[in-house]
């Protein structure tokens, strides 16, 4: 068992990982660090954590563990605070939804490498955020992705992957840039689809969403994701991000091609391909 | 209550209906009407409807009401086939999800008006398709739009509201090419986004699902829709759902832009317009 994990913002993801070290034991103490007291105090009431600080020499003496979990605009200014307070033996990592902007901002504040730094990317998420909708089952049967960087400690990259598969987590290896180019695709994409139809049905109708169906709010439920969060990943795997809206257009040209010309077997391969392909997934 | 509401084609919406009528005591009799004996008999059985037949003269015969529930491309043929046997006071309505190339059936076969049909489609459904997933609360609380015609006997409108509110329904009333081009942006052109983004994946990456999460299953949810259905759609409301695709596809493009450039005040207000928007539909 650890003595101390820390955990660097309380909200979805940190107050779930929260929960789930505590549910499974496998530290002494969770603290929990922020900018806003109240709202700790509130999570440590609420057994998210068991203690807080907003002192970030306080939240990182003595921790075996510190996990990064606040939207990744904030690394680099948070890196820079916790630069001082890091011990020699200190498992950092965070849960990031890029891993390559990451690992530049930690390059960039540690003059090149912080081999304590592991970059993580547990693929979880609801449409809420905030501590309020944590819970310690979020990880369970879900995928963590570790980018593990040349000069990490194996020791270190063992203990990481205990603590998520200690949670429930199946945990993968991958690049960097592998990372941020799947998750462009599998997530980001599916995230920006999202938003631009609610936007454009917005400038459309705005009474529109009273005519749709179950379908159109499932779709449109990763639309209510936290707008400061999705702000920075766009900024942060651009290039994925932009690369995939572009090649997802031309499927879309396909399509649009196929129904213009009244093309009925086209549209009935490309509608039975998607069917029995997205079947097969959740089988 | 009326003596016999026939059914054509028990699938999930026919088989839905079936037992909601039977469900809320509308009919003395509910009659399923389709090409496959063996399915049929399936659905007496499951008591889905009360009697069968694959005869179209039997189906019809004394029938206060006749609802279609087929793949608007099959319009035509059964229309022909129902011709004869339509009597002066039946109502015959359907619940396709285009209107207006169904009148234009319509009017094909009937040389120009058959002033029984009133063309009607509820906003219902599953991605899941067959009277095995039907269910007598499938409308409750869902939007029924009619689409009268000029020479629709005001009478049967009445019945054919009664009917849907029976059964749980909101009932509206909309020209057939507002609800074409309404359902077009809220319902086809987010199938049209999820079957293409199902597609898009295949074709980068075969293992793409494995790193998705909630997000996208429920995104792609509605990608698992009857093939041949919205093949049908498709064909049958070509301008609006094209339209709406390239109106969409503007929408992304100005989200592409502010990636590319990096805009951050952009980018937050398009993902908090949305999710706010999204969120005030769902409360």
């Amino acid at each position: 068992m650890m003595k101390k994990v820390c955990i660097i913002g309380i909200g979805l993801i940190g107050g779930s990982l929260a929960k789930a070290i505590k549910k499974t034991h496998q530290s002494e103490i969770v603290f929990g660090f922020g900018r806003d007291r109240t709202r700790l105090e509130k999570a440590q009431k609420g057994n998210v954590i068991d203690q807080y600080s907003t002192d970030i020499g306080e939240a990182l003496d003595g921790a075996n563990m510190v996990i990064i979990a606040i939207p990744v605009g904030s690394y680099e200014s948070i890196l820079k605070e916790m630069k001082p307070h890091i011990a020699e033996d200190m498992v950092i990592s965070d849960v990031g939804s890029t891993k390559v902007s990451v690992i530049e901002a930690v390059k960039a504040v540690f003059d090149g490498a912080l081999d304590n730094f592991i970059p993580a990317h547990p693929i979880a998420g609801k449409e809420k955020s905030g501590f309020e909708v944590s819970g310690a089952d979020l990880f369970v049967n879900k995928k963590v992705v570790i980018t593990p960087l040349e000069n990490n400690n194996p020791e270190s990259i063992k203990m990481l992957t205990k603590m998520w598969k200690g949670v429930g987590a199946e945990v993968d290896f991958m690049t960097p840039q592998s990372h941020d180019d799947l998750l462009g695709m599998t997530s980001h994409l599916p995230h920006m689809l999202a938003f631009s139809l609610v936007n454009y049905l917005i400038s459309q109708h705005p009474e529109a969403s009273v005519y749709a169906a179950g379908g159109f709010k499932d779709f449109s439920r990763i639309a209510s994701g936290d707008a400061i969060m999705w702000r920075d990943i766009c900024l942060h795997n651009r290039d994925a991000i932009v690369a995939h809206i572009k090649g997802y257009q031309e499927s879309l040209n396909v399509l649009v091609d196929a129904i213009d010309s009244q093309n009925k077997e086209q549209l009935e391969s490309l509608f039975r391909e998607a069917k029995n392909t997205r079947d097969s997934w959740i089988d």
